[in-house]
């Protein structure tokens, strides 16, 4: 039995050694002034020094890409969820206006290849790099009976920083504010179980249609200007649950669904039989991101939101009520 | 079509909020004065302000349970994994002398069911609450296709702070400087794969003892004492791999096996037919942490140690060399 060793049981510690050592150059190249660690140490050293900044406060989140890692067959895909990843949960903090600090990510797979290890960390990295993020931390879990053949999941926190008289939601969101959409780039990383069902035929053909990359709304919202009340990322639970994390007691939101038009991805798999109901809550539908803006500075809203790139419009109200959203 | 549903793709939302409503009382005891946000916000909040320290250092990291997992049969055996994945997590950033602040909880899974949700974060905020950690976030994924039936995914991430001036290593650590041992609590969370592979047969009868909790070193070393130059987590690549990640250029250790007996355990895979090689690199072999102290003071560290329940020896020392491990 002298064939006992890590390498029969399934774990291949040399093919996670090539891939992180190729990664390393990224890596090191996403580490701003605060980052005092070196790569190999046991934690990720970010000095708690934020110039600025009366009133500091951290802000994390942790989230993965879900079943969109069941699409990725090229490096470039690998690379795509990487990005994927770091803009999810940037974004997610975004909803409380920070700004990201530093990211670690974890690779967990049946059977690692180094090439498509390396490929997530470019991918990471080039997220990262463009919001000012430093990648002090990973993990990578070779899991041979956990994960399905082929299959792998990636996940990851993104630990950012806000002042504290400016965390959003702001409390004086009241009846008359308004409700400004941010068109998304296709499906984002919500609903992938749902699309590759519906889609089980023509996979292939969807396939870099699906794989659009998780659209980062950082740079365009960034410092949060003082007419946003609240912003709300339409992932998972999509309008229905998503606008509600962000509205005080005593009021609700009513959308005007013929303000935008959903992407033709969403009017595909509409037309397999997928009902409404279940479109609202498993979708973005084409809105990536909600703003609520204070009422009489939607148009300079739209108008500044149009000039940096975002398709950008009025979609709905506050009004007085129950913490909900209604369709009109 | 109309059967066309997240639940018909695998996808159960219910059992999620089910698992994780009555989860929350316990995820709230977890939440220290720094805590500001609320259950359900896009991200956690938590102040970035650190009473008594003069320059802050955050330090973060990332890790999961392994395959592990793979044993759980039990509420309780998921109780188990939530504080083995705290544990490890704390453990490794006290390698850099730091206490934690917060955690972030990640759990995947091909098909969610409430009572191992609700379990894994019991375990989770009950590890926390030990160490005066907050829980202040989390994400649970249902991805049908990526987990092999009944498989699933634990990680999470670790954030604490230091002060600047005690980051460990220390770098005065030199020649003569003396290494303690202390005893690990079974696997800890490294060797699943192989340790499974091993016992395929008498796994049953082995399955508590395999799933022993991995034992949480911060209250007996923190606030680490000025002698305690270096800590070294000893997890996946064993003693050969984690204790040169603390070592300087110049120094090498050496090691006395006959200083410690490994537990039955490691005996028992060893006598299946794992060469020595294998179990060094794969197993802490009884050896959960090693410190590195300064020379002359190791008599009284050990003392010290013993004193608040721990098992500790003196099983080498440093030399100057080639940041290697070796065992005589």
């Amino acid at each position: 039995m002298a064939e006992l060793s890590y390498d029969a049981a399934g774990v291949n510690i040399d093919e996670a050694t090539a891939g992180l050592a190729s990664a390393k150059p990224l890596i090191r190249s996403t580490h701003t002034a605060n980052v005092l660690s070196e790569l190999g140490s046991f934690g990720g050293l970010f000095a708690a020094s934020f110039p600025g900044y009366e009133d500091p406060v951290l802000v994390a989140s942790i989230d993965g890409v879900g079943t969109k890692t069941l699409l990725a067959e090229t490096p470039s895909h690998f690379q795509g969820l990487g990005r994927d990843l770091v803009n999810h949960c940037v974004n997610d903090i975004l909803c409380q206006g920070a700004r990201p600090l530093f990211f670690l990510d974890y690779f967990g797979t049946g059977r690692l290849r180094g090439v498509e290890l390396q490929s997530v960390i470019a991918g990471v990295a080039e997220a990262c790099s463009a919001v000012g993020c430093a990648l002090i931390g990973g993990e990578t879990a070779e899991m041979p009976d956990v994960y399905a053949p082929g299959r792998f999941e990636l996940a990851g926190t993104v630990v950012g920083v806000v002042e504290r008289s400016r965390v959003l939601p702001r409390s004086e969101i009241r009846g008359g504010d308004v409700l400004i959409g941010l068109a998304s780039d296709g499906l984002h990383t919500n609903g992938f179980s749902l699309a590759r069902r519906v889609f089980a035929q023509d996979l292939d053909s969807l396939r870099e249609e699906l794989l659009a990359p998780h659209r980062c709304y950082f740079s365009s919202l960034f410092p949060v200007p003082d007419e946003i009340l609240a912003i709300a990322h339409i992932t998972g639970g999509g309008l229905v649950d998503n606008i509600p994390r962000v509205l005080p007691e005593g009021t609700y939101v009513s959308i005007d669904r013929s303000s935008w038009k959903e992407p033709e991805i969403f009017v595909q798999i509409r037309s397999r039989g997928v009902p409404d109901s279940e479109m609202l809550q498993v979708f973005n539908l084409g809105v990536g991101m909600v703003l609520i803006v204070r009422q009489g500075t939607e148009k300079l809203a739209v108008e500044r939101l149009g000039s940096v790139g975002e398709t950008a419009w009025i979609m709905g109200r506050v009004l007085e009520g129950n913490r909900e959203v209604r369709f009109e």
